[in-house]
């Protein structure tokens, strides 16, 4: 297992720091987020130190994503919310605050419960040609 | 495959609305989401249909999360954000507007590109006991 000194998720792996375990297994650890931004909000992390979603291995992905539903489904089952978002933030700009991958799981019990999205439509701004473009640019990296 | 009649995005899987695709291969589709909420903002999709979170079978998520950073790192190299943030809405409250399992990327560039996250922070409110209590619960659901 990669880690890293100073990483507080590195530090939680290691049973160095307490939290509220809900799921682990030889590779991914899910425990609750301390900011409860909605009861329920769960934390599933590789063990293995790696950064962002740019970083990730092939095995690290089949590993936190196997656990993924398998958590979702078990904060739907226990406290029955109206809906629930998966959310990973990669580079501080998006909001990564702590920098070894992790997925928020955050259940939704309606309006005002302590999560939402701002999300502002441009498609005005795109022709079909302007969309085009676009996606031939990404298609060039693929 | 399994399609659903009413499905807009079933109906982008067979061809019958035309996207701006991104990648795809024999399970999964990526195609650039009409709104732009940021430039490069993409939909991964599974070509079966599937509602949500909750219903995705393993060999989807299987299929759906080998692309998801594949899709991301090239939007990344494409257009060098300054972040990424990976969002998954399941359930009309949690923001699901089509009812057919959809991951978005949405690369960023800065405050006020298009995207951000409502975050209200509820730790004061939960006592070490409290969180115990509710990791239990979601625990003995697992
Ligand atoms: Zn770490
Ligand atoms: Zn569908």
């Amino acid at each position: 297992m990669n880690r890293k000194e100073d990483c507080i998720f590195c530090k939680i792996v290691n049973g160095e720091i307490p939290v509220s375990k809900v799921y682990e297994n030889e590779h991914v650890l899910a425990f609750l987020d301390l900011s409860q931004v909605t009861k329920g909000h769960t934390l599933v992390i590789p063990k293995n130190h790696e950064e962002n979603i740019f970083e990730l291995s092939e095995t690290t992905i089949e590993h936190v994503f196997k656990a993924v539903p398998k958590v979702a489904n078990a904060i739907n089952s226990a406290f029955d919310p109206v809906g629930l978002n998966m959310l990973n933030n990669n580079g501080e700009a998006a909001g990564q605050s702590v920098f070894h991958y992790h997925v928020h799981l955050i259940p939704r019990y309606g309006k005002g419960d302590g999560f939402g999205a701002v999300w502002h439509d441009h498609s005005s701004e795109y022709s079909t040609d302007d969309l085009q473009l676009v996606a031939e640019q990404i298609q060039s990296k693929l």
